[in-house]
């Protein structure tokens, strides 16, 4: 049922994982300390490149030798979790980080009955450290990470699941919209994308309502819900989607946590930074709500909220941001916050009319009145 | 596009806000003190009916008058919010109980200029006084709750949405499923039902594990994950499948909140009696992961987690709780959770091997070991 891009998709993986053991072999036959190099993930490591827009890791390497008291309970773990992702990609089953920690209680394999992880938090990091040492994503491992975010507009799915090719027409999921799966990458295709943008809305219960106004339909635009902070199935989208030329808007409350689902989206974050232009989409813009919408809006004065401390703590954090700091528009929406320490929702677009919220989105666009 | 059954669903709301409005106008003329007459949701109204099997409110009444100090802001607002519900209802336009704020934010009606409603808190109890007073679900007042879980199977959904029937077949759903919506009630029918019970799974994980197992289509089930504590629409939706005369099962951690998220779908809960039987499976089982599950699968004893202060208080809780101390099954288990003081997810059946919870649940049903 596969076609040869997805084959390859299935088997770099496996070839990746197999490498890696065969070089361990090879380093014992030899008399070789066998090792492990991945890449630094900690925040020393971490770069953001104005040039490229999103937050990526540096190239300091880490080496995990086997023949070194501090090292080799380490490097043994982490050759278990390969041992283990490699078994679910030839078994063609996925888990998530839980069900393999439960795989390394239960045994290590046919003839080891040790018992060397009592936590899920020694098996984790591992994880990322095989995905950065071997460039695979933890789905190409069959491990599947949490799901959230729910879309509706003109664009079809190829889901190639349980032996069969399953089409969803995205036009056609009625008030619930498609579920954003885990896993955006592997035996799943977008096609006839006939969108011409994506409209991301922080809220479910703004989703819902445009979707209720056929919003999507009336724009021929795709309309996305991370629902809060984007998860990775969603961030990955959204970059897939921008890769097909779709401008991607971004729409959210005007408060510490809106802003903060726009950056991740657009410059990545420092826990995935090691995916680094795989889930971000620097070239998203933010549509709104702003503060700037007070002058324009007469109503949203009435519809204001007290800024949190968080709120403001976090509007004075973000001035600092290198990748913030060199926007004039953002500087002046921050400051604005700070100085006049009220807050905006997007909800409250609803105030005069339940319909507002839509021509208010597409005024926004039409008149390109977004911040970079 | 609507059939009758429908019809009479939308009118009858705005019906009984009418003659709510009409009995005000006219205590007004006779000169009479209008007043409106609720059912009261404290906990000295709710009741648990053990041949009911279902937490509900008792007899309890509570009168709110307009003429009088006390009083009058409060009956004020909820005319004020039996309004807008009105409205929305007329416009076939939904929102969310933050949407209906803003708008009574923005305006009370054409020609009143006071702002009565500062906090949201003020106007969520008035939603369910009128709820219970008037005897209309929210959802029929057009306010959406907070919507979460998916599921899968031999079932078809007819959604009538943007004036079309958009036909969804459950089983064709791929690796998403089907996000069950805040209403499913209105204006939504659930077709060919040829499922021969329902499974519901704690874990989003855990569901999709099951459905690249295809467990639904082999056991000809509808999967279903309310995807944590289920939601107001999740609740409501297996209350209809229980109707249609399809046995429940719950598939939940061994744990305090595991066992709570059986409960609430059981019996209710004390935040929705006003709902009584409309969200509450008094016919649901337990299905797993028990105490007991640790004689009967050797390998689970490896596989337990110290149970944390917050599970053994709340076992000891729910020893005392009317509806749990008649269940001589439910005793066994908490007692013995309280006396080893571990406790077992169900993450954990991964162990073996991925496909191994699905052989879990199968026996289980095959065998009938479940709790009451």
């Amino acid at each position: 049922m596969k076609n040869k891009a997805e084959d390859t998709e299935t088997e770099r993986p496996l070839k990746k994982i197999e490498e890696l053991g065969n070089e361990i072999v090879r380093d014992i036959k030899l008399g070789n300390n066998p090792k492990f190099v991945t890449t630094v993930r900690s925040r020393s490591n971490i770069i953001f490149d104005p040039k490229k827009g999103y937050l990526a890791l540096g190239s300091s390497k880490e080496e995990r030798n086997f023949i070194n008291v501090a090292q080799s309970k380490r490097f043994m773990q982490t050759v278990a979790v390969a041992a283990k992702c490699h078994k679910f990609v030839q078994e063609g089953l996925h888990t998530t980080i839980r069900g393999l920690f439960y795989q390394l209680k239960f045994s290590l394999g046919e003839d080891v009955d040790e018992n060397i992880f009592s936590e899920q938090s020694e098996s984790n990091p591992l994880i990322e450290d095989i995905e950065v040492a071997l460039d695979v994503k933890r789905e190409g491992l069959n491990l599947n990470a949490n799901r959230k975010g729910v879309l509706a507009g003109n664009m079809r799915i190829i889901d190639t699941f349980g032996n069969e090719k399953i089409e969803i027409d995205c036009s056609k999921q009625g008030r619930s919209g498609w579920a954003i799966p885990s896993d955006v990458d592997n035996d799943i295709e977008f096609v006839d994308i006939k969108a011409k943008y994506v409209l991301v809305v922080e809220k479910d219960a703004l989703w819902q309502r445009l979707n209720e106004d056929l919003f999507w339909k009336k724009e021929n635009a795709i309309l996305m819900t991370p629902q809060g902070q984007a998860a990775r199935g969603t961030r990955r989208l959204i970059r897939k989607l921008a890769d097909r030329g779709l401008p991607i808007y971004i729409f959210t409350d005007s408060d510490a946590w809106g802003w903060y689902i726009y950056w991740t989206i657009k410059t990545g974050s420092i826990n995935l930074a090691y995916m680094g232009s795989d889930v971000a989409t620097p070239e998203a813009r933010f549509l709104g709500v702003t503060m700037s919408d007070l002058d324009n809006y007469e109503f949203l004065n009435k519809m204001t909220i007290k800024a949190s401390e968080v709120d403001l703590k976090r509007a004075q954090e973000m001035l600092n941001y290198e990748w913030i700091k060199r926007h004039a528009d953002w500087e002046a929406e921050l400051q604005r916050m700070i100085k006049s320490k009220i807050k905006l929702e997007q909800d409250a677009l609803q105030g005069p009319r339940l319909t507002f919220v839509g021509d208010y989105v597409r005024e926004k666009i039409k008149n390109k009145k977004y911040l970079s």
